[in-house]
């Protein structure tokens, strides 16, 4: 793991999540860019201490001098977005496979450099969108690739958090908000590419669609703030779809509750993590359908990544889980000469990184653009 | 009335709206342009045949020559939108109070007219903007004015239907369908005059502000419809406040679950009107609130607006009532020569008409536009 | 109508139910024991003086006077139970049909005197068991007659409310709490005969079972109180089928979230009052459904009492109301020689109050005695 | 482990809860009576093979004779109920801490004994009554400890399941229903077993009280069936509580949704495990309240069950987890010489082992009594 220390909150998620279906071990780390506190992150997880690197250089040159069978095989990339590119790029350039946190680097320039590393080395990347993995948006996707609601016409998704409500970044305390609203770490957008880059994976993923053309409203709303912390945009897909993509992270009181919905001309989808277990399924002239997690009826793809029967919620913790255990699944196959099954291949990868940096790019440029519709351009 | 013969949806809730709370008589009518049909109508609803009249021209000027005290005080208009004008404005100049469906008129000049016709005459106008009736969209109002979710900053508004989701306008059981569609019947809006309108309302009703500024996406989804069924808007209000309006009639399975979001710098207010009686209440570090129709706690202008105690849902026909209820005590303070109640005076009326009719024109406009933002035009 | 004057809540619900679907109009009262208050009650209410009375005896002797085609023709009595018996006996006996709140008297014994007077006179009664007014209630009835859900085995009903949480009955200005506490106004029973009723009424209509055996727990929690204001019952029903009935007015913080779950070989049905527009309804092996009030899809029992569109919430009123619809439709069928449809038929009258009386005697009874299981004896 | 090979469901649970906060490694099993099946489950787990074992016999002698610093030392017991108590005294007399599923054993006698054996070997015991594990649940009991909603009054606790809606036992594939439904392997109780100790466990929880009488309904719905798979039970607590517990495995279409509620002089509480992060708490005269899983404001036992930020939902196996963690955390503190956190101490132990077996035995015995009241004996 590279990154992810005392303290943070999205590499104590990555390892819960890396553990939960016990297809990964920890053994090594550099966690902090500080040798010192690394060390003490490495020691406090039980690592032994020699694999404890001081930073990502250390530790992929020291790992892939170890021989084969001892060497790490996957390195999680859980740091701040402006140190994500190197360290990737510098691991699979070297032979191990990466899981990366979002956005994949800090511009779209990267995110393509690193496709072509990808195609290069032959080496695979899982890009951690979370939300893609719970079973119940899979089914939601798997629904509306069977034609279940029809030809589809309308997107609305939506992100709205409040934990930046108010100027949090002077706090100490609060190290996320302070790099995540810094544009030296975290990159040309705030909100957009924190959960606005969710939201356009979520809609993509359960659609199917690309987005063709934008139209945004960017907003800094706490004053002082250095990024955007709010955002709506007016969406184009393919076919004619038109959609709606809402993330702010200045919603006070809002905690983390996003939702999708999608409507075809034969029915509808709605799922949101508020109630994470439950995909409504809506037509035009019969009840609706509340779809559950753990039910018989879902397809090859929920009932995969589902742990437990039906009324056992399954979490945010068992989403991630899922992301990890896909592309365990997928590697353990490939490492086999096996082909991985299509439930196996189900995560994200570098296409959506390249999809996710281009949707920030793209939605920065919309926001302080006079032209109402601009293309969406890779 | 005026309008609402038999088989209307619309006339028959500004009937029993008028009923609920015993202050009015339906004393008179002209149902229909039809003659025979408008007479049939009136007798089935029990009205006195020499009452029921075959033109509104004939009902005006038929009951203005009756002695005053038998004669009718307060006309209804629920006719489709395209002859809302001219008998309103028949109704004001003869010396009636007028209570009318919404959109106000056909254009944003007709009504601008109709506000002249208000200041000249002195009588007054009820605008049905039914969701402005509930008990706990007055709360989120009064809480808002009362500060308590602080400097607002964003409003979601939404309003989701689906049946128009296929193509209604040929089916000669489904007359609604076939107006609301008909350009020289609803006027250059087809969704956002229907609904967009209400979302708008609410929207400036419970925040207290004005749009300022907006950018639309209007679609017609369905083919062969002649006018829009399907949008969604940015919108800037004064303050700085940004927002997202979502109306559509395609959503294929949605009902009819208006919807409000509105966040300031202390908190958010959240109402949905399949959950009507319920107002959510959110803050940054206490628990989120839920509050009643019907609680002892809440503000004297959502008391007003109950009959029952909590628990006891009130739903869409007492919103409806509750503009009829709160415009007769208008109107019986002031024949009375007493001031009414800010509680009394709260329904819509010719500002909220004007203003209804200006979103209609400028959200088409905008729609049509390649610029980006427009400014909210009067 | 008996009783229900200035200040009465369920007086001014009864006048509202009758008044929404147009089948009633409210002639003439007696309005209080209190003749002055009765008089000041009337003339609120725009009745002409005159036939504003003094006393039920008055009121049910004068109207009787009047030529027919002027006199009342339905008489609500809305008094405490203990003034329920001697009007509606005499109200019937003298040549008119009755409106009454439950529970329908004060005794078992006097219920079934009723029922003897209207097998002997021919005249109806309608008692105001609301909750089986609910267009979705009748949904789930139907439903299970249908055999949607199978075979039945287990239904769960309860009525949690707090209004009685403290002791309330010294406080003047709650006239509800003195008198449904008292023995001597309320019966031998309180929170049971109160809404106990409503609940068991509720089993009894969505099953289509009668309780056979019951035990129950039945307590006073607030101290000070007369009569109980907290219960529990377990039940047993025809064919084996048992149950459980809960209902007490000292859930804290409970507002009147009455609540239904049947189950059968094949599924269950779900409903609540707070979300009254909503049947859920559950299968071993494919998705819940939500059936909702306006879908085109329901019962012609569920649509008969259903007055808008699908998403436009009915509520408390809406419910109570089609009692009063039905039970006019059912005289006007029958004075003109008709037969009433099975929908017209469907509203709760001697039947219903007989079990009712006999749930408070049975239910009372079982909560003193030490034996286990009681036959439900009438 | 004992127990828990291919295809258990819920040895498979306990690997993951143990698994997901790092705190306890597998190193070795016996996970059939089946000596090969017990070797396959262990290779496909990891392990070495020298410590998968065919016995729990074996297991227990042989792990005692491995040097301390290799040696397991926690075993978890996740057999069917017939396989509890054996293994359980013989680990906890051999020097190992216990995990066992619950109930705790096939008799009360049985859980007396293994009392006895745990105050004599000081050893500790950890019983997975899940549901006490989750955040809310807690923060349920801390805010009734703290007087929050003041002196008790009434409990509500159900666990409606539909699983055993038909009749399963002959089904090959359903393990669980075989042996959950056959007296040899499960005990006297069926349903009362499973799902009615969960229930009875969380009401004692979250209220802090002792049930001192009860009246049970216990009823076999499915022909065939050998024990009892639905049941009802009035409850008396300490201080003049009253209560009803509801657990049936026969609802068919309903889920795994255990539900409690407590009311109180001040307020009450409300948990259900369908919106497992919210606990609603309601008043007599302000809004209810909605608590949530890592908000800010809950107690330390709430938040030491958490591991993510509020609207990040927190599941059944994160519940589960947290009885591991708790356990594992006291362990090491005494490990250490210290004293454990009451936070840390906060998992059902052998306490609780021996109230759920009592009232496993209280249940089936007042079910087939024709008294009454009976008193609940330990």
């Amino acid at each position: 793991m590279i990154g992810g220390g005392q303290g943070a909150f999205i590499g104590a998620v990555h390892r819960i999540a890396a553990r939960i279906d016990d297809e990964y071990e920890l053994v090594c780390g550099a966690f902090s860019s500080d040798a010192a506190k690394s060390k003490a992150s490495g020691i406090a997880l039980g690592l032994e201490e020699s694999r404890v690197y001081s930073s990502y250089h250390e530790l992929i040159e020291q790992e892939k001098a170890l021989p084969e069978h001892l060497r790490v095989q996957v390195i999680s990339i859980v740091t701040p977005n402006h140190v994500h590119f190197e360290p990737a790029k510098m691991a699979l350039e070297n032979g191990f496979e990466v899981v990366i946190d979002k956005p994949i680097t800090f511009t779209l320039a990267e995110a393509q450099q690193l496709e072509a590393v990808i195609t290069r080395t032959g080496k695979l990347l899982c890009l951690t969108h979370t939300y893609t993995g719970y079973p119940m948006v899979k089914q939601a996707r798997q629904l509306v690739a069977d034609g279940k609601i029809g030809k589809l016409r309308k997107v609305y998704v939506e992100y709205p958090q409040g934990w930046l409500s108010a100027f949090e970044e002077g706090n100490q305390s609060n190290k996320q908000a302070a790099w995540r609203t810094d544009p030296s770490k975290s990159g040309i957008a705030g909100a957009m590419g924190d959960i606005g880059t969710h939201a356009f994976n979520l809609a993509e993923y359960v659609t199917g669609l690309s987005v063709t053309q934008l139209c945004a409203d960017i907003n800094t709303v706490v004053e002082g703030r250095r990024l955007d912390d709010d955002g709506a945009v007016l969406l184009k897909f393919d076919n004619g779809v038109s959609g709606v993509l809402m993330a702010t992270q200045v919603a006070t009181g809002a905690e983390n509750n996003v939702k999708i919905r999608v409507y075809g001309e034969a029915g509808g989808v709605e799922w949101q993590q508020d109630d994470a277990n439950t995909l409504i399924v809506r037509y035009p002239d019969k009840p609706s359908e509340i779809w559950r997690t753990g039910g018989g009826y879902n397809s090859s793809f929920a009932t995969h990544n589902t742990r437990t029967p039906a009324g056992h919620p399954e979490g945010y913790l068992e989403a991630f889980a899922n992301l990890y255990r896909n592309f365990a699944q997928t590697l353990k196959a490939r490492y086999k000469g096996e082909e991985p099954t299509a439930e196996q291949l189900d995560y994200p990868g570098i296409q959506e990184g390249v999809r996710g940096m281009a949707f920030i790019e793209n939605v920065i440029a919309s926001g302080k653009s006079e032209q109402k519709w601009t293309p969406f351009k890779i």
